[in-house]
């Protein structure tokens, strides 16, 4: 086994975040489900120092404002002066000029570990071209057998551009570097049902990656594939609000057996 | 039957929301909830464009601040232009000048579709004298058997003023246009007992309205009868968490027959 | 019995709470639970008027930014002017100099009735010279035989300083004046496993505070108490997320006779 899992529990990694206000209080929740801690701190006047005492950085601009812009560049330059990794999930990356325009901002001040998000923000940023429905993918985005491999293509590109770990979430999930892919297959229809299973990934992803960095890959594809596997766990037969609180419940119990016996995890 | 709640379901409307930041996160489920996508976006740099990617906008303004007056403002008069439905939810008009100053403001510079408020709210809006006890009703303005026909009447009144429809929300709901008047008895205290059902029940009519434009007032009523039915649904027993948790549960699982079913809606 | 709990219940106080967007909703929900109703405002234009309207204010500056500091400072004034009970969180005190600037800015300008934090934050405050974890307690600073006089000594003069009632939070949590101390063992390590306990703790002072206030001291101590037996009720079996959503419920079912039943207070 490869305790990913437990790594991250004991550690306990402090993860610095500046995020949006909608989901803010379940990335909180998921970071410290995972063996985490969170930071919220957005103010430029501490970022920096937030940052100095944090082991990561987790930038989400899903309610992106102009204030928190250059709490997110000071931060993500300390955080690289540091050496510590820093997630990027470009939230609704091609809704808006001024996310667009952000997000080119962010990449060419920081240096990203990792950048996560649906096939439409990463076709935004990988291409210039992607389409948005809002927060989520647009269906003329979505992967399918016809053109996955050319969604890899720009995403090997993107990463070799940038140096980071690229994810691509949806139905399938695409975890790529400039020399390997994964794809996973775990996660289930009703994740789409609740506000921020991606942000949520955010955390997972930020927890495990800060605790784990001799095997960077690893920790980002098992993040995918264990908030996945919650997914598949936790009942929504009740409704949308126990399936939010069972999510959470999953991540909390999730063991490194649980994702060596549950992951659908595939080379490419 | 009706199909309100199926058709939302199918068109699935993109919801725009500038709202304050306690509820945020139910109202943003609770949107997914009854069949929409919520898109929280607050910055003038990118709430037009927005706006144009949506089918309806909400305007909370629960925790009011001076840079968000603005956004309001200019995604309001971007949804009139595109004819999208807007959705005023007045939280705290009357509670202090700054909000009762910001209402007569919104109101000046864009038209709403519905506004939503309990009696103390609407009364101040419509009669510029409601008392308020903070964000709920004050016991002096409360409905009953004595007053509710002068209470249908300044309804009326702000509806013909403004074109909206008039919700207002308590023990007793009403929901009137300059012509018609629905009162619905659907709820329980118990609504009261956790913050955020109002804020809810603006997500919810926001979602069904957006996509019923051909029967609009139906699909108020419907919105305000549902989230009194899940109320009733959802139970008390466990504790607040749990009736919270199951309010969200009951809007997801929410069925055109159980609104035929629970609705305890009348003519006045 | 002492009726504190009941009081709260029945008097309905309104709770005026500047507070971080990671665990509003949680205050919120925590206060209703506990008998009072929360207002959420920050504006300058509107926090002295909605304080007018407020029974008390609680100030938790969880995720601070230069624009609600100046709000805080308005609003607990215009508390200090009305006699209102004033309850300080100083989440992540000693974190960033920002915030133990902010600190000693907010002491100098404001009269508080509580000051409650883990004991890196009330170390800082005391001695200027606490550790931290973030916003958790450094674990060079925990509480334990050999220190606990010495903590109790610099509490009471903290105390003694700032007229207020000193809260330190922990496995053993201490609530002192200048005159007496009390200790309670109640509460469990799952509650640290979720953030916002420490936040929601500060809204059951502030509803017990404010209904109580010719037992200030006893009010503190109950909710501390109440506090940590809603966690020893609350079950962690089924994962963090029902821990979290069973703490409300504890706190919303809470008799003053479970207080009387299960407190572990003593006297020091």
């Amino acid at each position: 086994m490869s305790n990913i899992i437990i790594n991250t529990k004991k550690k306990n990694p402090l993860i610095h975040c500046i995020t949006n206000y909608v989901t803010v209080n379940d990335v909180a929740n998921t970071i410290l489900a995972a063996g985490g801690s969170p930071i919220m701190a957005d103010d430029k006047k501490e970022v920096e120092e937030m940052q100095s005492i944090c082991q990561a950085l987790l930038i989400n601009i899903g309610t992106l404002n102009e204030r928190t812009v250059e709490s997110m560049i000071l931060a993500g330059k300390k955080a690289n002066e540091l050496n510590h990794p820093v997630i990027l999930d470009p939230v609704g990356a091609g809704a808006s000029s001024f996310r667009t325009e952000t997000i080119v901002k962010l990449l060419k001040e920081v240096k990203f570990s990792v950048i996560k998000g649906n096939i439409s923000e990463i076709k935004t940023i990988a291409l210039g071209v992607g389409k948005t429905n809002g927060v989520d993918a647009s269906n003329d985005d979505l992967i399918n057998f016809n053109n996955i491999d050319q969604v890899i293509n720009f995403s090997k590109n993107l990463s070799k551009k940038t140096g980071a770990i690229i994810v691509i979430t949806g139905k399938i999930d695409i975890i790529t570097t400039e020399f390997e892919t994964k794809i996973t297959n775990n996660g289930c229809e009703n994740m789409s049902r609740i506000t921020g299973t991606g942000c949520m990934l955010g955390g997972v992803i930020a927890s495990y990656l800060a605790s784990n960095l001799e095997s960077k890959f690893e920790a980002v594809v098992q993040a995918v594939s264990c908030m996945g596997i919650a997914g598949e766990f936790s009942s929504i037969e009740k409704g949308n609000g126990s399936f939010h609180i069972g999510l959470i419940n999953e991540i909390s119990k999730m063991k490194d057996k649980d994702y060596e016996e549950f992951n659908k995890v595939e080379k490419r």
